[in-house]
């Protein structure tokens, strides 16, 4: 149980998303962090030590190296709360981390990190910010759609998919550039994550 | 087990996966065409049967509707030789289909979709072409070195991983414009798929 290591970066919502598991289910780890510009990344990359060549990489201490955020999720999360024991709902959890990655994590992510990241900002077109900002409050009206009259986007606990999405939704505001003001429902569920005893922020 | 209706898209590599899946298994269902500029497609958005917007979706029978394709696999897939028993396995071929729709389908998909598809041409620049061209090859060389020495993605037989990248690698070079040549551990890898019992292509 102790000697897992995690390839983090502090700047991604993708290693977030693991660092808030792991406050969540109070286990620690070793943590290496790797960020943008930094000799720790380069060194990693060069070592072997990102299989797809990104953070979050969790070293499991035995030799295997698990990437993916979400994968590194779900591993963490057998046998936990944080995965429903129903088949369908699990299916469920998965089609939200699915879209998250495939759809919210390229509109949403991507606006925050052209906005903050030095090595993005030629491609910070007034065209592509002004795209990625229409794309991202139609991503967020399908969550918003979802979550009236619901605590959680799947059954009636917390789950996976609620902290895989809140990473990049929750930075949404102040990263990139989105008004949650029109998404109440949104808004009160980013509340209930935050209020999940254990809770870490972004930059703690 | 009658009462499924797939939502699929004919020129789509993510409904694919699901068609392929259905196949092999020699599981039969219902399935609604959808695609880009067809009736059928309105409609379905327009009834509310796709709630991400895209297909494929899953119709259970019993009101619910699965969308995403990898976690309709995975649904599907539930106690089939096709997802592994052991956690770790499990783990790791999640992370295969993560990366898959994270990073594999933006690039390799989106290459043969700029191809492709009439109301993607404005963006197939040549700039953006030699790009994706670019970073797709670094992503079939990190299959191709995965795969070198293996039969499969994860562990010692095929399982979802296999299925779910098959969909757009195996069209890679004739509707993405990709070379493969460089990379025959992948090639081979194409045709251990396509030999697998029950196998249907993409246009079948």
């Amino acid at each position: 149980m102790t000697d897992l290591t995690l390839y983090s970066m502090p700047s991604s919502g993708n290693s977030y998303k693991v660092r808030l598991m792991l406050a969540l289910l109070g286990r620690k780890v070793d943590t290496i962090d790797v960020e943008y510009g930094w000799e720790s990344l380069a060194r990693a990359k060069k070592e072997g030590r990102l299989p797809f060549g990104k953070a979050p990489v969790l070293d499991l201490g035995d030799g295997t190296l698990l990437p993916e955020s979400n994968a590194i999720l779900v591993w963490l999360g057998r046998d936990t709360r944080f995965v429903p024991s129903d088949a369908l709902e699990q299916a469920q959890m998965l089609s939200w981390m699915f879209w998250e990655q495939n759809q919210h994590e390229g509109v949403i992510a991507v606006r925050a990190a052209l906005l903050s990241y030095p090595h993005r900002k030629a491609q910070a077109t007034p065209a592509r910010l002004a795209e990625l900002l229409e794309s991202g409050n139609a991503l967020l009206g399908i969550m918003e759609d979802h979550l009236r009259g619901r605590d959680w986007l799947v059954g009636d606990s917390v789950s996976l998919a609620d902290l895989c999405l809140y990473a990049y939704t929750h930075t949404a505001e102040t990263r990139g550039g989105f008004d949650l003001a029109p998404f109440p429902a949104l808004r009160g569920w980013l509340e209930r994550v935050a209020g999940l005893d254990g809770y870490v922020g972004i930059d703690a």
